[in-house]
């Protein structure tokens, strides 16, 4: 039943191959990215446990509520599946089952930690313990972070529509309108440029003071002559996202604004342009932030360089002083330098680039420079 | 510091008593709804831990990213906090000393098991070898359950943003086109109505043989005369959730769909009028559960009848057999009956219902009958 035009048996071989090289006997994973990766399967995490178990020996397996079972139909592998109803009093046994079919007990079991609840661990460790459960966070990095063709076409696309999305916004953008209101108007536009409707993360737009917090959530504040605005948002496209940041004036700003300006987009492209394969990490942190440490803003420049991007948000790799780990042809990340002038206004630039076999491709084309909207 | 006009004063009481009717010294926190209602906190949670300890004698402490901290600017209570930089390795020395100041070593601490990841446990867990973390879940229900006059307010609104977006979007429905395409227009709407942008959950819109499938994905499938459509939908407004759905005819459809119409109609209406305090959740779930085996379709209707609903769209109560839970003032929840047959079509109407002093009283009031669309 194993359909060799879809990608998952290699991704299952994948699969194999780094449990083997991390002397794991299996991995148990909650619904998330991994799990869609491995079999394309969505599913919406509540109160219902969902588990899905993948061997070295077997078929995968996974166990689900009845009424998710019709996501099931036409996948193109095996999948042993185990269900039960809406009482949660017959789980137990159903997860056991399943547990016992997988053979895990006695086992040295990934799991994912920062995707694993303590639902479905209890049940795993109390239907199989003996088995051994090892956080594989690091190990299982290795199984998505150098992209297929395939998903770097998906998060071209999911630039594209983020870059359209941006643009068809930008006429509503001037003083007197609430950072709330953006936020909502590219949202709407996102969807009709083609995103996906659950976005990864909604838009971060934040004006004047707001705009010195790199995670500000948008506020009832209404944008002023003199503010500077930051807009980092992003679309999501077959499952792979965007991330990108742009930074705008209201009318003429304050000379130190534009010249934080120029510094974050000259850090923005020694970043992008250090970035290739071999290179490690750290070195593209490095470049970006020495640019705005010899301009004397280093100190606010208070976050890493980038992180890595692709059905997740936030993924490996992370370009972050300390990371040696070499970047490769496929993988995918951030390139987003800023600078934060405490209670005054702040700048960030990012892009998503590719490592190619040569170097680097950067997807994202927008104009870098703080573009003056309407004051 | 504490403002006595914010909810969370009355709140922290209110958590204070529940650890102590069920024997707990504290609560350990991931971000979710839970924290959100003790603090008003929001995050976004990826590969960084974020953990609140609750305890019964100091002021709650938080340990999180750097870069989060601006978020805790003017909160109306004394939260002790702890932050971290980018580097992983200085993170369990960060949450060793937060656990460190709550004590919470050699104590009983509660943990939400749907929430908690195993990111956050190893690390709490590791600080603290001696506590007990015990699963909470049915113990911390409680502090939810029962809505506030403001939360019961927040679901009006998300219920009426609903139904607008709902009728907005009713114009461009008609045979031709995809359900993909509904459930874009109908999140335009959403947001365009006023729905928040993070939305519970995406829209379910299901035509012909898959409205036979409750928890289907929108597909590309292109609406044809004689089908069935399914839209589950809801907004989200202030942190509190809508959850609806209504059934749609495209054209004239055959006899036996219009008769499960009617009894589905007729199932919803049983279920909201034995909703009232002191019922018990599963006399809900009965009623409407009978008139549709004594129509001779029980087998058809396979999941519960509903779940509570709140900052979360799946939470206590839930409306199924063997819930002998007192509905009380206050509870909030979803009455959804469905008659699915396979491969043909299906009907679900759901309304959002809140447990009054002396009865039960309806959020949502759009029509419950089939209405026919253009073919």
């Amino acid at each position: 039943m194993n359909d060799s035009t879809s990608p998952f048996a290699s991704r299952h071989a994948h699969l194999a191959e780094i449990l083997e090289e991390h002397n794991l006997d299996a991995l148990a994973l909650n619904p998330g990215p991994t799990l869609t990766y491995l079999t394309g399967l969505h599913f919406h995490l509540m109160e219902r446990p969902v588990i899905a178990l993948f061997t070295r020996e077997k078929p995968p397996m996974i166990v689900l509520p009845e009424l998710e079972t019709a996501k099931l139909t036409s996948l193109p592998f095996d999948l042993q599946t185990f269900t039960y109803g809406d009482d949660p009093a017959t789980w137990p046994a159903v997860i056991a089952q399943t547990v016992q079919a997988s053979g895990i007990n006695g086992r040295k079991v990934g799991v994912e930690p920062t995707r694993m609840r303590l639902l479905e661990y209890r049940y795993l460790k109390h239907a199989s313990p003996e088995a051994r459960f090892l956080h594989a966070d690091e190990s299982l990095a290795q199984l998505r972070m150098r992209k297929e063709a395939s998903e770097i076409a998906a998060m071209r696309k999911a630039v594209d529509i983020a870059q359209k999305a941006l643009l068809a916004t930008l006429p509503s953008i001037r003083a007197g309108v609430t950072e709330k209101q953006i936020a909502a108007e590219l949202t709407v536009q996102l969807l009709r440029a083609g995103s996906e409707p659950e976005l990864a993360f909604a838009p971060i737009v934040s004006g004047g003071p707001n705009s010195a917090n790199p995670h500000a959530s948008p506020s009832d504040r209404f944008l002023q002559p003199g503010d500077l605005l930051v807009i980092d948002w992003g679309a999501i496209y077959d499952g792979y996202v965007s991330d990108l940041t742009r930074t705008f004036s209201i009318g003429p700003v304050e000379e130190e604004f534009t010249q934080i300006g120029r510094i974050v987009a000259q850090a923005n492209a020694a970043g992008r342009e250090t970035a290739g394969p071999e290179i490690a990490a750290e070195e593209v942190d490095h470049a970006a932030r020495a640019v705005i440490q010899h301009a004397g803003y280093g100190v606010y420049f208070f976050h890493r360089t980038g992180h890595g991007l692709g059905m997740e948000a936030h993924e490996p790799p992370y370009i972050r002083a300390g990371n040696t780990l070499p970047l490769l042809e496929g993988m995918t990340f951030t390139v987003e330098p800023g600078i934060y002038l405490p209670g005054r206004g702040g700048v960030r630039i990012e892009d998503n680039v590719v490592i190619t076999a040569g170097g680097a491709e950067c997807l994202s084309d927008l104009p870098r420079d703080l573009i003056c909207l309407p004051a």
